[in-house]
């Protein structure tokens, strides 16, 4: 029977009661899960949940707007042909999608009817989408700072915003006290410290391994905040190894900002360096919950991580938008690693490249404009 | 062999020259294709083009970022329980991908380098966007009181955007102008006028049809300004009836905002009206080019016509978003005509009933601002 797991220590709890993190408040997985083989998917069923079968239980009724299934593109990017995973086309425009439809339909599984989650970002706004279309209450808890702007969709779909005063830590510590506070009324669904989330993004992994005619790429190419798609595809394709159905696991790559990549910097034996501004919002996480599992992932798969400077990400962002993909420059970052990984050679020519885009241009307008010179917009 | 074909005389050109109006300056179609069965559908193409065998010809290369195949998702609305197409799914946000991929794909087989469009909305971004990843030239203009945040997309994919002093409609003209002057260098590839984009909008009908498991649905309710998925359905469920795969048309609905609704007005038989402003700004299109072929569509198809008053628009919008999905004001129109549909007995209970969302929420972040009376963002 499938568990939340300690990583750490080893020790579990039972799956059935609502839980996000240890009683040590320690961040917690699943137990390994067996993985399933192409038969055990469901053809029938919308989006990501053909692959519903691989989840630690079954929603009576999956809350889902036909998420995951995304195109993958195929690019050259300085000469080199990779794929490129468009995990923007989704119903609210981003990856954290996949985690949400997943994590949410499991927790009203168990009962939770109202939840609560910090991100005026891609997170915030799929946690407040899908509480939307599963009938659950959603509190979201921004700092006091945040422009209206960022929390417009959240608010459009019936989220209570909460403006907390103070920095975006003070806002994460009311969360995890509201979360812990038996008498919040609110569970805290957190996209960053559920375990169920990665259940979501594992799915990644599941569909790359299907879009390639049920092989597995050589390497995965991901933008790294917090690491969830790092973690969900370690976790997915690390089942379909076990299950004996892959030889061998992708080489996973995370792509952060030089300016704060923790994570990259730890794997490659860098000190500590007091995180800066970026233009990769969505990845600027200073103190990630899971850095050693993400460690883990990257070294397990015989990947690694690559830092990138502002400039290139710009570049990256603009030369990805006149090919047609406009994402995030979160996201460009990852194109900007391959340039980088196909020049060291840590990938070569002829391997099979996947680069994980994981969020819409549609939603960095202000940065677009600011990088054409167009003024405030 | 297809051609060209003016609906109102008759005449045709051959399909192999470069075209996009006739030589009395008047707006085409194309002769009638036969429609293709389930098996003539290439399940390995991605999007769109699994329906290639229903196009004109097949261009050598498509331009695809996998546009097409959007979810299928049901919801009840005021007790109905209806189908709605997610066409926001798409690389640009909007439905327009369908028509730009096709269009610029079939133009690129015909040697055509270089596009001009005017539009500063779904379309205009659309075709810069496709151009860019086919390479082309995109020129689109827009009237010089465009607001900069309306082009941002646009420009970020590398498109020539030349501001045109005026109004919308002097901006038009100058399209026109530049489009009929051998020497601009470019080809006038406008989503409005070119029957190349309603190939692209016909494969709507194909995959409803597909997502109902070949079957047709009861009712198609759609947000209707100059009528491209109005056509794009007729055009192609058209199609499918004359193959004799389906036994009847699924009954058309138009949506259109009661102040800018020209073409329900003259459907029901009321006076034209000055057109006045309105939220469902995608679909303002106060002198849409193919009005004769819009009402014949409606019309044939059994269907008919419903204006919006802006108050219901505002309510359909803010109410979809409470269920999840976040649209653009424009198509939520669509819900609520479904709404009255259901209440004047024109659609009954039990029927299949497909309500088209045609643009992201994220394109109208102003808007629902506005909406929850947050002042400007």
């Amino acid at each position: 029977m499938t568990a939340y797991l300690d990583p750490r220590t080893g020790q579990t709890w039972p799956i059935e009661a609502p839980r996000w993190r240890g009683d040590a408040g320690q961040p917690l997985l699943l137990t390994e899960l067996p993985g399933i083989g192409r038969d055990a998917i469901d053809p029938a069923a919308p989006g990501l949940w053909r692959y519903a079968a691989a989840l630690p239980f079954r929603p009576r009724a999956p809350i889902t707007m036909g998420e995951g299934r995304t195109p993958l593109v195929p690019r050259a990017w300085e000469g080199f042909e990779a794929l490129f995973k468009c995990e923007w086309m989704m119903p609210t425009g981003s990856f954290k999608d996949r985690g949400a439809s997943v994590m949410l339909s499991l927790l009203r599984d168990q009962g939770i009817a109202a939840v609560l989650e910090d991100s005026s970002g891609n997170g915030g706004a799929a946690i407040a989408t899908y509480a939307a279309a599963g009938g659950m209450r959603a509190r979201i808890l921004v700092p006091d700072s945040t422009s209206p702007a960022k929390t417009v969709q959240s608010r459009a779909v019936g989220a209570e915003i909460q403006l907390t005063p103070g920095t975006r830590q003070d806002c994460a510590d009311e969360a995890l006290r509201q979360g812990n506070d038996p008498d919040s009324g609110f569970f805290y669904a957190s996209h960053n410290w559920h375990p169920f989330f990665l259940q979501g993004t594992k799915t990644l992994a599941y569909e790359l391994w299907e879009d390639l005619g049920f092989e597995v790429p050589d390497a995965v190419v991901i933008p790294c905040g917090a690491g969830s798609n790092v973690l969900g595809c370690d976790i997915g394709f690390g089942e379909l190894l076990r299950a004996g159905i892959i030889p061998r696991l992708p080489r996973l790559y995370a792509a952060q900002p030089a300016n704060c990549g923790p994570l990259v910097r730890e794997f490659e034996g860098l000190p500590p360096e007091e995180p800066r501004p970026t233009i990769a919002e969505g990845t600027a996480i200073a103190q990630p919950i899971r850095p050693r599992e993400v460690l883990g992932a990257l070294r397990r798969s015989g990947g690694g991580g690559v830092l990138l400077e502002e400039a290139e990400i710009r570049e990256a962002a603009l030369g990805l938008a006149r090919q047609g993909l406009y994402v995030e420059p979160t996201c460009a970052q990852a194109v900007a690693a391959l340039g980088r990984l196909a020049a060291d050679g840590r990938i070569r020519a002829g391997e099979k490249v996947v680069v994980v885009l994981t969020g819409t241009g549609l939603k960095a307008t202000p940065r677009y404009a600011e990088f054409l010179g167009l003024g405030p917009v």
